[in-house]
């Protein structure tokens, strides 16, 4: 017994899922692009086989041990590494095992669609994963591990990867972008230009990456004007490999707009460490405009992923460091926040802002309608804990009407997780076939309109959206 | 082949979808009640023949031109005028070329299905819009609305209504009003009574609308009680031109109780310009709980609709002047924001204050169990961004089990559009057919309760929250 | 004709629905487990007959007279007592006449599924109650109340009810639950703390609690460390009594985590009812933190029910007093709120805690991300307003995703009306029936996943979570 449904997340009567299915047939094999993503560079580059099961799909996956960790699991019996990079557990078959005895956990969330998915289609298996078969699941995927038909790269072709973008800070040599470009590999990998580490002053080491970044682009990052000016320079070695884009994660989507002589000021201030949080928010507003500014110039398309509460747990943050599943959504406000920026360069023609939320409240009542006039806003696709089939679902719901289609940008599957890719790509075809498919059934869409929109949704808007 | 599917709007299953369409069948014909709009009075008064179909359809529609700003189209270039009024496209068939070019960025919104109505059911339309169809298009309806039965009283006798109401500022002299009851032509269109000029200080000319007020009304609008009295006469005045409402369109809910002393403080204060935003603010708080309580006096039904971030492109303030399509949806606070208004009169029979909001998440959470309680609290409908098939249905989910259906008010088609209103009915009436035949298919009404329902959310509720 | 569709509630398409009823059977005849709730344990204590039909269903529901109220009429007239406890209309007859004329309100509403489900179920009436059919109603439900079998202990087992918890004070002696141990009878109703009478420097008579809890307690409860000792005391003598769980409703979530000696002088401070708001809300936060950790200590779950704000109506509190339908939501914050009492605590192997809320936007954007990852939060059911068909399916749609099924702890009835409590849960098992037979069809999950998760959401789930 497949453990796939081949009509998942298909409307459940039979006129509107007959159509769903139809639609779907014809984006099912298109070629993914992924424009935002955490993948890491150096697996393309060195094109080793990833290790055993529990490494590839346990230990690095926050949605997998954050669910763990909830029913009063131990991350450290699970092989997470702490803050000094020491893993407590290390025997891959043991991790495993204790994943498969709570695998049941996942029913209903969409870890469990992905991960079946990649067992079903990647590792052939056809049976559920439980106790009774952890140790035939991690046979099963240790021994293709090991063959070469699952190194990074040829997994990269099986999943049809027409490009992929990784997420760099201005820090990051690209050497593994580099080294990319330099094997004569053809497989399409590009950055993007996350630029946290030196705008955010709540960052860890925020004065040293200030430093680094100086030396690293040759511009006096002690002043303003070498501050932007060594964010021009960096952006323009990102763009050499094949950057189209920014990315911004800050605590709320605050942009400001201050004059010259505030801004060095301001700069002068949390650069030293000095000023208090609201300098501090005030200057991650500013270097927002910033940003925009330079994209005006240099056509970088600018992501911003705001409201993320990073860190919540200070005793597992200590214990185990970042990203460790403890990132809690907050209120997210874009209406005021976005004004400075909106004022000073939303109109430009050269600007593209892709938006994104994880306050689902802002759909309908600030995004789509910011988006749905601003000619610079695009809305981006339901992300992290909205990345599921009934985010997704509510998204369409809450921002078509107002933003349309026109004004979204496909979908970004933002992982970590490799094998996971075409299984986030699958679900999200899935659900906008299904909603497509609704519309039609109710009168709103004709049928060959959605069938051009399948198109758009899964190919057609992130091509163009992200300029690749 | 048709435009309009015959079921659209109704359930997929077969089961639903047919009770949904016996529902809509007993009151698809009822005659539109239209007690909050924006249609101009000069219509029905001089019924001279609409110009033609880029100024019917494109040039004052925001909706439309929002949407094509949104894809950086140029309001220019559709002729909306500038701030001094005017238009640098002139030509209507050019005009209505370029939306007819941009006619698929509306698939999946309301606009989409408003405009297919119009085109099918008012001008025999049987073939998409598109380039293609663009001057096959302009020409069919450049020739109807040559013709006698395209005048605004022909159509507004052909779609049916049976009363419709304008929005004045007590600054207007209700001329057009007066010209359409002087006429003879028996079409009921009343006035209601929108007094934000006078009323926000914010408004654009508030100290000379101050002056003119006291000039229309004969009183001291100098002083609080003056200004207070003016209110009332003009109240009064509106009355004779059939206004049964007011309507409060403030920033936010924000209610006040001040003490004669302080309020009499507070216009000396506000009335000559001075005082910050925060007098502002209670100004407008005060002045509901006024209205509140000459609604009690005068029986007039009182509208509120807080929570639109006005003009919020400075940009295009300037240049293109106020509804543009840059107004946009913020959060709004309600339950004590109307504390003080509801500690004065809320438990006053005489009173009723119908509630608007664009922020969908205080129907369940704030408004519907307010209106559940207070008897002078009523649910408006879904309102403008939220006035869509999605919209009406989360408003039904949201509020109807806590406020129940008879603390609703029935369909507002609140447009400037005219082709627009029957459109706009007719989505109601099926969103509404669709979910009370849901109701019934899982079993929480009765068929008969369906019926009778019907005619209550399409035509009975709305007439007597109205007094019509 | 029956009052109740034996299908309600399952989804319309027959695939769906079919798997509904199918899962649904397998629940529908479970115990009742009622964690939460407030039914009278005076009543199982004396076991005498409910007075008339009016009294059993309409007058103490505050559920019923808020629509009663909300159509403008009058609390008197339906027997609800005055402040000082006296009734203006105590015939039982003529309350339920102007009861039975105005049930029609409450279509869409679920008190009307609640009350079918009495009426057919437990007095077997087949004719839908109105004007007409107002004194078959009574006649029928008067001379059933004078029968044996309708006796609370008897109710009680007919509704299979394996054990109920009632909600009581600490200043409660707990007499009537000491009198059903005395009684012999062995239904199992037991008792919860809920302490914020003594902790709410807001609540009616706080100082003279005080005093009484010190008298109860036999500690000092004008120190510090005396009125957290007669917690432990009171908590204990609680437990004597079967409770396994506190409550808190508080107005907000927050929680505080003090010094010591930053403790004690708030203490001090709001004991002798000095201080300001400010001051209130940080000893309410920082006794939620100390109710944590003795819950640490002495295991007891702990609840929390923020967000409401209670007697909105200043004129109704004055004439009617408390919980008389005037408690509206509040938007409500978890994230800020909720993180000194977590990261003293929240890791604590031994502490559960069960949030709960009355502002839907945070099921998926804060409560469900939390609970996702802390070991001691879990998810209560929909409650109170949202405690409904809509609210449910709201709750599993917008929770499950992040959280999953095992963070959730199944229904609480949560009510005070006794008759409603087999309808509550019937309501909830075939809500979660649809659900889960939704996921099913639409291939996440697989048939005999659902079939065990239908147990544990009616049975397992909440016996673990509240160590029942």
């Amino acid at each position: 017994m497949p453990l796939l449904d081949e009509d998942r997340l298909f409307p459940a009567d039979e006129r509107t899922r007959g159509l769903a299915r139809a639609l779907y047939n014809t984006i099912r094999d298109l070629p993914i692009v992924s424009p935002h993503g955490h993948t890491d560079p150096r697996w393309y580059a060195e094109n080793k086989p990833f290790p055993d099961p529990a490494q590839l799909f346990v230990t690095p996956d926050h949605y997998i041990f954050r669910m763990l960790c909830s029913q009063g699991l131990r991350l450290e019996d699970f092989g997470v590494p702490d803050a000094d990079g020491v893993a407590a557990e290390t025997d891959g078959r043991t991790i495993w095992r204790r994943f498969a005895e709570n695998y049941y956990l996942f029913r209903g969330a969409p870890t469990r669609l992905w991960l079946d998915y990649s067992f079903e289609k990647l590792f052939g298996l056809d049976v559920r994963l439980s106790a009774d078969t952890a140790d035939l699941y991690y046979d099963r995927i240790a021994e293709c591990l090991g063959r070469d038909e699952y190194r990074p790269r040829a997994l990269f072709e099986r999943f049809n990867i027409e490009v992929i973008a990784t997420t760099e800070s201005p820090l990051d040599d690209l050497k593994w972008h580099k080294a990319i470009r330099e094997s004569g590999w053809n497989g399409r990998v590009i950055t993007a230009y996350r630029p946290d580490p030196v705008i955010d002053p709540d960052f860890a080491g925020f004065a040293a990456n200030l430093r680094r970044f100086g030396e690293l682009t040759g511009c006096d990052t002690e002043s303003w004007s070498g501050y932007i000016e060594a964010h021009r320079s960096r952006r323009a070695f990102f763009r050499e490999f094949g950057a189209t884009s920014t990315d911004h994660g800050h605590p709320t989507a605050a942009t400001a707009d201050l004059s010259q002589a505030e801004a060095e000021k301001l700069f002068a201030l949390v650069s030293k460490g000095q000023g208090g949080a609201e300098e501090r928010e005030l200057f991650r507003a500013q270097m927002l405009t910033e940003m925009a500014k330079m994209s005006v110039e240099d056509g970088m398309v600018m992501q911003i992923h705001p409201g993320s509460f990073r860190n919540h747990s200070a005793t597992m943050f200590g214990k185990f460091g970042r990203d460790k599943g403890f990132d809690i959504p907050m209120r997210t406000e874009y209406v005021s926040a976005l004004k400075p920026m909106l004022d000073k360069v939303g109109l430009e023609p050269n600007l593209s802002v892709i938006l994104f939320t994880l306050d689902e409240t802002v759909y309908s009542r600030e995004l789509a309608p910011l988006a749905g006039v601003y000619p610079s806003l695009k809305l981006g696709p339901a992300w992290w804990f909205h990345d599921s089939a009934e985010g997704m679902r509510r998204f369409r719901e809450m921002a078509t009407e107002t933003a349309g289609f026109y004004n979204t940008v496909g979908f970004n599957d933002d992982t970590r997780a490799f094998c996971s890719i075409p299984a986030r790509h699958d679900v999200a075809r899935r659900v906008d076939s299904a909603f497509l498919a609704h519309l039609v059934t109710t009168g709103r869409l004709k049928e060959d309109e959605a069938y051009d929109l399948a198109q758009e949704l899964t190919y057609r808007l992130v091509k163009k959206a992200y300029k690749l």
